[in-house]
């Protein structure tokens, strides 16, 4: 696939990371991922503005997140994706300059990259649901950035799938904040609750989306924390985020969450989220 | 420089790490640094124990932690840096795949770097002493493995240093833990406390030598947490790090510590540790 970095459009397998980029050696950077529905890039804009704050909170100094969105476009049509679902990556490190911890000095270019692949269907796991785990929240407290430094998650997210199950679920002080890469819901008594935003949760972009959905078909969205041990009485739970969309988690820990199948509060949202990405 | 890469000697620069490399997308990876007096690597058994740990707590799949340490010790002198001090900057990450959170499935080897570069002098800081600053803790709950994922450590220390201080020191729920890259040590009434091992804080190999130092000279060394408000009444804080060496903090938060210079339990410790590297 033809990429792009540090300003210039190559094949990936051109790329060539400097063993002194911070980014490798610090995980000092921050990413954003987008989904693009029939090449089209959905919620470009609110990416791109999350990826400015990332930067703004982690005092990278890249000016040209604009200029990302535009080759990101580019590269869809470059690749001949403009008929299919894909995937944009973007990620930009505070640059390379031989290992030290405090920022380079002078500064250094940011390194940039976007690389874009064909997006995997998350057809079957919208359709029947997913299993997922609860654990222990044990990354740092600025879980608000899109950071690079996702070691947390993915030794989380590796023990769920040993479990058999999808995503692993964080819980801090035993209050549930969020997967390893999606925002989590609940359903209790028809409203839907999701922890309030803050430094423990990702903004969602896909979790902005289903609140402004849910006012618009009428359920009740409610920023209002849950514990861990309340989501048994959860009718429905839903984990949500640019790759899995709206997916429904249907086991918890093994047992089954309701009914043991996607419920309704579910299933009008995933209508509606349907509609507005595939039209 | 020459360094090593995946198995081979190369210059620095013509080392190329994949854009697909897990440790530039994830900071899934782990590192140490040796510190080499006179061409001689200090402690080095126990950093690659520390690196096998590192490994096996983050489950990455590398065997060849003995070679690194061969390789690393001809680093010396392959660059000719025999006759003088030189810092080992070693790396291990779970390997290059297309960006998924969970491990590579199926495997993928490990990806492994050693730099070498001539050790910054540290005469100075160690002679008149530094300044330092309190920070909330917000980094994740395993600091007690030497992971790469070090953006909390990288944005604290770089506000330290624009407050004219030189190191950042983390409290957790009030408890002084450790630095962004030492150990924290602070003397009460004559003995040296500092924070027990465990989750919180990186088992420092500075850190056991100061402990076998103070037992050899006669020092009471506790492992007792104290309370960032404690340290008003500390005589002395104490910095360890393999770079820092036995750093005396003569400035917290822009207060004088005891009475503002390195005190004598620091210098006996200092003596002690310069015989024991440099003989």
């Amino acid at each position: 696939m033809l990429a792009y970095f540090n300003g210039s459009f190559l094949r990936k397998e051109e790329i060539r990371i400097s063993p002194d980029d911070r980014g490798f050696l610090f995980a000092d950077g921050v990413y954003e991922v987008v989904r693009a529905y029939g090449g089209k890039p959905f919620k470009m804009a609110e990416h791109m503005d999350r990826l400015a704050r990332s930067l703004r909170e982690t005092r990278i100094d890249f000016p040209g997140v604009a200029d990302l969105a535009v080759a990101g476009a580019k590269l869809i049509a470059r690749n001949a994706l403009e008929a299919m679902d894909s995937i944009l990556y973007f990620q930009v490190t505070r640059g390379a300059a031989p290992r030290k911890h405090t920022f380079p000095d002078p500064p250094v270019p940011a390194t940039t990259m976007i690389l874009i692949s064909q997006a995997p269907s998350s057809a079957e796991m919208r359709e029947k649901g997913v299993g997922a785990i609860l654990v222990p929240e044990f990354r740092w407290s600025r879980c608000d950035i899109k950071a690079i430094g996702l070691m947390g998650s993915v030794l989380a997210v590796q023990q769920a799938r040993e479990k058999g199950a999808e995503e692993a679920i964080f819980v801090r002080d035993g209050v549930v904040t969020e997967g390893t890469h999606t925002n989590v819901m609940a359903v209790f008594n028809g409203h839907l609750a999701t922890h309030p935003l803050g430094n423990f949760i990702l903004p969602g972009v896909t979790r902005a989306v289903v609140q402004e959905l849910c006012r618009k078909i009428g359920i009740a969205f409610k920023e209002q924390a849950f514990r861990g041990d309340e989501l048994n009485r959860a009718s429905e739970i839903i984990i949500t985020g640019t790759n899995k969309e709206i997916t429904p988690v249907v086991r918890l820990d093994g047992r089954p969450v309701g009914t043991g199948a996607p419920g309704p509060v579910t299933r009008r949202l995933q209508a509606a989220y349907s509609e507005l990405v595939r039209g």
